[in-house]
């Protein structure tokens, strides 16, 4: 076993991979330890799962996780749940543990009597059914969404122990649906029109201002997620889609769609969905969600088996791009290496990073640091405090922190 | 209205986007009329559902589809089930709806308990846990899988109706895992080891031979599927995963790899999943997926409501890299239109196409052609009989035609 660095040589490990490529037999270069013994050279022993004859027994129609994964979940957090981040590989949320934010409950709506109606300044106003939605030219995007309020209690002080707990109002999905601005086409924008007001369907009535250049940009009107129609906590039938914007802009059960001049500074973007800066005047308005990242493997609370190797990973985004680079730290920001990021990059969605660490077994402090296309840097919580009023309860993307303690159990840094 | 070709020109509908992005009341282009009348500039009712408050009712720790999708499930067929592609968008294949084709059954097994074992011609026999596999560096991609008998009985004749039926052992997930080629570079390969036999832990104990070149290029070994853990019914705890291959070499619950200087030559690569050529030998073997592609949208059994505006859309794929061009014909073959291709475009990854099309009310044959970044172009049905006997069954990748009839009705026009 070679010699190895507190950080594993990221390039030593690949070129090893190449001349193993080659049919080379390469030396181990994880020193990872197994729980086994080497197999023996025959193995021929059966499994008792695999002595049980289970041909022709019935598939479920609609497939679910199994048994040995009951508390892979979300966490319900007030009117919603928190996605399991912790727990989770890749890009991608699975439906099911998508997080929730609710402003008035879930409506249930039957897709033949739902309309989306579009008025105001426009040269038609229109009624769409479903079934006229969906004959539209649509488009597909993988996109991550965010609470603004996502992160939020840290920015007091520690308050919870998870990753699921502090970051996980965040879940990435592949959005299907009409262009708003087809939409916007179809019943002609007057030149005067500079905001368009969202309303839902919920209880709630969850409205919100859209300026006219996003609603003509990347804004989608979806009916899709993850393939599936949308579900039923994310908008069924029907949601606006706002990619990178603030999670309660992309208005769920979305019913209507008005055209005006000026925003209409609605309950839940002045009374709700504002901060104050440090002057004490309202940041409004704060659309954009900022660059942002956090480690997942490992976080807090869990335990590593001892000193060796371990790939740290995480994810990162940005409401602004491309992540461009993400950084990692595992003396508590004192130095910083290069992350390897995981093909696709793909806009206003999530980043897989990983870095190969080998633990020397001493307290560290892990930390991510982002940067994106848009040239902005993932903040220390010390200038994200210092940007706000003490009242600063929204857009909370600083840099998390986790500990491992010389026993290995993993706590918050914060 | 502007007069409208047969096939409604895109350029002239995107520059309609562009003016409309710039606050230009641009005129409809689609031609679509609605269901309802337009609506009134003051929009002022309020739908049932909205009036029913919701607040604070209990979530699901994790979501399902709501009732009104209830028949967007599997078709159970054989010992496996089909996706409902004709009712799904984008490139992702949710968990609960990935098709399903098993030779044994699918075995109930305790993660805790699963090993992997790696041995044969390596310098240190290996057995894992899953606690070992996990700590490995991991890769994410989003990979097609397909059946090598998808499409099978219409070699012979016009046997199924919708693209279910005829192409639903296709799916599309993110698969994480852990690279192959570094699992077998902790067991060291021998430089005389060319083959690695892969065997399962169902009751068949199901095994393929797979050449040592495929094992240390792109192959993983696979916990993750679309965020969460593998499903129970796509090998969970732990599947080979062999991008672009015929999918019964992923093999599923995988608990043993042997390195060895030959293929084995099992069962499911001899008796089974092989077919012989026009000139009576076993083609063998038969790994990569060929060029495909299929319009879903529209087709059997959907009916149009009407001539008018359509977007005819559809997935292409290709075992042997990434999409290059889809062609779409809507008479049957006499001429082709380049349709648009929705990124991201991945290696080894359903490509999702469209086109714009504006029905002039007659019968009309609908088919898509794929080409791809190795030079293949889909073939025809003609053109695929002839290469083989007529015993043939596996890798019917011949171009579909959907016949849309006068009255609007969809069928498999085989």
């Amino acid at each position: 076993m070679p010699k190895q660095d507190n950080k594993l040589s990221r390039r030593k490990f690949i070129k090893s991979s190449i001349l193993a490529s080659a049919g080379v037999g390469a030396s181990i270069q994880t020193g990872l330890t197994y729980a086994q013994a080497p197999a023996p050279d025959d193995f021929l022993t059966i499994d008792p799962w695999t002595k049980i004859q289970r041909q022709g027994q019935p598939n479920l129609t609609y497939g679910l996780p199994t048994k040995f994964e009951k508390n892979v979940v979300r966490d319900p957090y007030g009117n919603g749940s928190k996605t399991p981040l912790q727990k989770l590989h890749g890009i991608i949320t699975p439906n099911g543990l998508h997080f929730e934010r609710h402003h008035g409950g879930i409506p249930e709506i039957n897709p033949d009597l739902h309309r989306l109606v579009i008025h105001g300044l426009v040269d038609r106003p229109l009624i769409f059914t479903m079934d006229d939605i969906v004959r539209f030219p649509s488009v597909s995007q993988i996109n991550f969404l965010e609470c603004s309020g996502n992160t939020w209690a840290e920015l007091k002080k520690r308050t919870w122990a998870t990753v699921q707990e502090t970051h996980g109002l965040l879940s990435c999905c592949e959005w299907t649906g009409v262009r708003l601005s087809t939409l916007l086409q179809e019943a002609g924008v007057k030149p005067e029109a500079k905001w368009v007001l969202a309303e839902g369907a919920d209880s709630a009535a969850m409205t919100r201002s859209i300026p006219i250049q996003k609603a003509l940009d990347d804004a989608i009107v979806a009916y899709g997620q993850n393939g599936e129609m949308l579900r039923a906590e994310q908008g069924y039938p029907l949601r606006l889609f706002l990619p990178g914007f603030e999670g309660n802009m992309s208005i769920k059960w979305l019913r209507r769609l008005k055209l005006g001049t000026e925003a209409w500074q609605t309950r839940e973007e002045t009374s709700a969905y504002t901060d104050l800066g440090a002057d004490g005047k309202a940041l409004q308005f704060t659309f954009l969600m900022g660059v942002k990242s956090v480690i997942t493997t490992p976080s807090a609370v869990m335990k590593l088996k001892g000193k060796g190797f371990y790939e740290i990973s995480g994810i990162a985004w940005t409401g602004s791009g491309k992540i461009r680079r993400v950084e990692v730290s595992v003396n508590g920001g004192k130095s910083w290496n290069e992350a390897i990021l995981q093909a696709p990059i793909l806009d206003k969605c999530l980043t897989k990073f990983s870095m190969a660490w080998n633990w020397n077994g001493e307290e560290a402090v892990l930390m991510s640091r982002a940067y994106d296309s848009n040239g902005e840097v993932q903040p220390s919580l010390e200038s994200v405090i210092k940007a706000r009023s003490s009242n600063a309860f929204y857009h909370n993307n600083a840099i998390q922190p986790w500990v491992v303690a010389s026993n290995g159990e993993v706590s918050n840094g914060r």
